[in-house]
């Protein structure tokens, strides 16, 4: 911005160019989606689309805009008709069944040494598990997973106690009661993601359970993201991975 | 009324006949709607038809008699099946795809000169914010819209704040978090009616987190409708327009 | 009830006394409260008194004319006037401080061989404990507690792994997150009744979290109580106490 | 682990060979899920496999697994599709429609002597006793079951008061108000586990309603499960069964 | 009205008079309220003045304007303080400690033939149960109580089924799970006005509990009022009570 | 009872007999079902089938059994599937679309002089309405409705007040923000039974918008049943109706 | 800015000036609290002070910075003790009792021709409607007010009716079930702000029943502001009346 | 472990003592705690000690305790009356009246290089924030903080943004609607921990709907913890700023 008011002071644009570059700089314009092309930038991660209640067309041509950046591309609560379509521009485009997400990569990333460990806390929770692991893998980590830790068997969790003190970051997935994020959080000094899940029935109230476990945890060191938002929790864990 | 006393007074009309008329003047009573014919007098604009848990024979026979007035005519939260069933006997009716609105104009109305201006968070907010503008519309206002204006890149606003600030009114439509309301309340001095959406996942509770976020905002002069009620902040975005 | 009717058929008792018979018989009417004199023989231990929303004659009236059943006494959620009012006509009265119970006892009991274990979260949970503990062991059991077992710290909880596995009957008392009733669940096959606590801040809802972690439990063998329901709990591990 | 310990000391095995042990001893690891083979030990029964949320191959996968222990297997939420994949395995797996649950009988078990008594409010809550009544007579317990006995008829239930006292345990099922379990606690001196349902319209709030009325039961001796947890009170049912 | 019409057809009255007329009629305001003095007549019994959220000289004031119009008065949620207040203009004002209800009797009665039969659930219930009798006796009903009738105890309800049977409407008062309702609905053909009480702790949620519960009933012929609304329940009674 | 006491007494019938007699003969044992044959006595009305839940064959079995006593027959929430099956064995059963129900009439009753008066606030509660007016006839009622009288044209309301004055019970269905209860209760002296329906979206929550409504009216002699449960309304309408 | 950008290019200030100038002019920074000095320009109004959860001394020292601006203050949620402090150093300093209101006037206002009218559901709605008229008037608006005009006597509403005809917009104060937004908004084109009171007990949930009704008003024209937000309320209605 | 396992194997220990000390070695027990001083080996810093809900006497003891380790001590939600007490014995505790903390310095630590950003939304928010500044201080880091940054005033926060961009880590603090995480959140690629406060009224729900704001928040990179949890905002910062 500074070199843009030198460039007007200096008469190399005009008033109503600065104003315009200002305005128009940032973003391409789709009419029903502005999409963020200066995030990479700004976030050192260019924009995800978030397909849910968005239709095809306007998933793909997001997608197209998105692709002249060439940056990877992520697109997450995606449906397999949607990849199908987002398939014939973009023929490297990968679909992860369980994850539900698009992958386009277009950037060839050195992964960082810290490795993000992903545990859950059982078999159900897979799907939000991974993706967060989409996620934290196309931003360039090594992500290590266990499924179906449990916390009916505590001693399946103390056997990989190892893992978790030689990762740097790691995700805790889990319905029902959640409490596995408050056993792993009380047993490291890592920091420790907690993702509730929709998984159970009844009184788990899709997920209001876990997440107020989670919430209300006495262990040190554990925050929380949305129910199920396995995406928030695989970014965030990127960008605390040094 | 006045005129109905003065004339039983006069002996014109008896006290049976004034009764009566007061009994059956405002509404056409089809006996499972009492269809408000008099609201167009009453609140300057005639009743809209509300169709969901309405049948669709009921529906038809309401638009039928509300024709009648010669006034506008809105439908909301209609599908499309409905809509082939008006318009076979009002072939200029119209479908918005998006907004589920079935509109038929009987009236020519000149524009009022004020703008009301439409913002949504989000792609997937648009289907409220195009109800909220085929109500404004139909009522006879200049609607200008600016889609996924979002919050993580609050650059997207502030380059559309010449336009917040030459309208009159502002609609601000969101879901997820609902956070866009308080920014724009925060930057303008207009009225700001803000509409939660029920897009978003997990903890959004299908819009009772945007609608919270929306109901405390600290940003002053921001009033709030029902999640989802785009012809809620139409109407009352046209009747503040001036 | 068979010899009731059979003294009437022998014409030893009349039609009336016999109707006035079953309907005098099991409790004393003192107006403002039907006091049960006939549930320690149903249900095997008399009446408690839940002090709460009663006043203090209420209260004191109620257990005189419980004591005249020369069963064990207990009153709950006593504050200490209550107390000071009872032990005027019953000295032997005992007020326990952090549980806020009344206890007189009556009877000499023989402890049961079984074991009642008690075991909370945090220091904090204590008096819903001990409400239980004072419970348990009027009712004739013998009770072993370990406070502040955690959760973030489960090598506390591994510590007294024999002693979970030497009794019978397992009480678990946890508010925040309440996750130590899945984690204790776990770890044995002995029956563990959960009573989550009120104890906590912000999102545990003043007991609704632990509640709702408990429910959820992916441990088998683990039952819920009411917040805060320490009694519930001592009664109930007393019942299945063998 | 002693044993363990002992023959490491006296070098029969090495510390590499006895960390191993501890670390691959208790569960079956299928990459997706962790098997808790060691449980049957531990808790006195084996794994059991929750399916909702679970594929149909992941289910398949497991029940195999479990199968090689010679326990009986017991798979709830599990819909006929899954059966019909599991049966090709296992001829001689049994599915109840009601229940929705599979089971593998592969022990020969002796009824323990006391009684399980399974009682519903309703007809619509009979799914999940019959849960209940899977589970607890997979576990080596004689049940028995009365359907309907209602609250707005109490005399169907006063009829069956003799069952209730000769039985050892009780399970109550109720949706609605859920209002039985309290009634059937004021008259007896067994351990009632209350089971709400999501049975109901309205206010039940998919078994809110039922499940608050239990938790603040005012009779005694009364435990609550998870909303349509039929397993759980089975579960618990047979560990108190003496 | 029609007298005023016609006196007004007749001349005897101008048209601003008639107009007049029909505006100031039926109220009296005080600038902060506007009492209904025309209730009696429209309702059958005059307003009853709430007293939670207003100051002690608005009541007052409130009071000293409705004693003018000779029906008896009633005035609920009134501390001791408010009515020493009234005492000093209204020397029969009375108060009744437990219904927080003042009362003054400015018309005699003849009671209605068919009583009105008060239950509680708990001796914590009384309050409200005194509020719906000071309520129904007020409005000239012969009213029987009978208190802590309870659930956990049936037999002392079946005790009292004959007066059940000899009443004409039944109100129930109960907070923690009330079941109450339930059973009484189920016994008795009568019409049963449930009331929900705060009564209870922890997941009982200041009569959530309760009020669901009798919502959910199963029971034909229970109608529910709000929770701690002794007085809704008294005056519902009253008015069905012929 | 008292004939039967006697009967045993003067040896007509054994102990044995007088037993069993209490056992059987209040209702009919379906194995799934225990149909309360002797509730038509005790309650004046037979027992209501609530078909949702139930299967088929179930609702079929349940019909035929209480066919037999040859009083009116009443089942609510039942879809046209059921209808069909039901009608192969009772060729008069009727079903109304819009109520759900299945009713099959056995007796001929006499229409009491009173009348119920059924109002909805609007086209889409009137499915709800239908159940109560169903309902209320079966029970020997004279109904008369008046559907979509709104709020939103308080005028629509005034319209009817004659009617509403002349009848002796009201009903008032009504979703959304169900006022209508409100302004009904205000207006006149009868007793109002308020429904809340599930009708309108977002923050109308199912019917809980319009069930708190209707608790919290400030209007005397209003009555609340469960969301969307004109089947209660009708049936208490019909005891109170004198 | 268009201006301090030209006058940047002409050399009049330096680049250092212009960010300068950009960075501190719009807010006073207080440490604890930056005060928006800037908002009278870009909102038409000065900051308002929200007292609750501010200290004493913070308030004042607020309060001491708003008032070099010379426009007009208003402190809301105050209560007197911070009212003596204030009055100190600002003698002209005014405490509404009601409202919990500080203003101090420094600004002679011209009042707008258009009328704000106020009316409340009952007389302990006042206080929030006495914050509305506090700031309104404040605002430079003549505001009219009526209270208690309730639901429950809608003549006491009707009588009104030309009072609601001649203003420009409305405000409507209400508590226990709310339904008062809904008449009034039926009977008039004006725009209708509704605001919820936590006036009420049991089922209002201090304030969320009339808010739920108020969201889902079927009356157009009627949107929402928070809870007892008399003074958004006020802003907004000040906003809008031209 | 490892060497305890070798010590043991050579014969330095016994089986009893190697026992022995893996069950007392990690705490100590306090009866009514167990003092995790194994914990600052394990987690990086010691045990913090959470008044709330303790006695003056159980933190006075667990302090003491904790002292001896010799490591910096934390007590939070401490009123002033402990703090008093904690001082007697350890005269260079200090007490932070805003935050409510107790801390006692026993460790010279070296500050960390990186910056942990501290801002709140408004002035209120600030005890929540010092909760979280006073921990991430104690455990060795640099803080900067800036309070009552708004959302209604977006300037005042794009002010800060160089400040945002040099930090490690961002804490924000916010109550009311909470939307001040999601603006910083889209400005900035560090990581953002959001603490939802109890700061507001109505329908801000002591918190829940920052609560759901923050966990809605469609920024990346923003991780939640519990309602006016600062030692938790300020432990996690703590551990991921390197």
């Amino acid at each position: 911005m500074k070199k843009l008011l030198e460039e007007y002071k200096s008469g190399k644009i005009t008033l109503e160019q600065i104003l315009e570059e200002l305005r128009f700089l940032p973003y391409k314009n789709l009419d029903f989606a502005k999409i963020d092309t200066h995030r990479s930038l700004r976030k050192g991660f260019p924009e995800t689309v978030f397909c849910q209640g968005k239709t095809k067309s306007q998933v793909v041509e997001i997608i197209d805009t998105l692709s002249k950046t060439e940056h990877n591309i992520l697109a997450t609560k995606a449906n397999k008709n949607i990849y199908h379509e987002v398939k014939k521009n973009h023929p490297n485009a990968k679909y992860n069944d369980l994850a539900r997400t698009i992958t386009i990569e277009q950037e060839t990333t050195i992964p960082k040494k810290g490795k993000i460990f992903v545990v859950t806390a059982g078999t159900s929770d897979i799907p939000v598990a991974e993706e967060a692991i989409v996620t934290a893998t196309l931003m360039g980590n090594s992500v290590e997973k266990h499924y179906d830790v449990g916390v009916a068997g505590v001693h399946r969790l103390l056997d990989i106690k190892d893992k978790l003190f030689q990762s740097n970051v790691i995700i805790v997935v889990a319905g029902m009661e959640g409490a596995l994020a408050s056993i792993v959080g009380g047993l490291t000094s890592k920091p420790v993601i907690a993702v509730p899940t929709s998984v159970g029935y009844g009184a788990s109230f899709k997920g209001i359970a876990p997440l107020l476990t989670m919430l209300n945890t006495c262990a040190e060191g554990v925050v929380v993201v949305n129910i199920d938002n396995g995406f928030g929790a695989g970014y965030f864990a990127s960008i605390i991975n040094r």
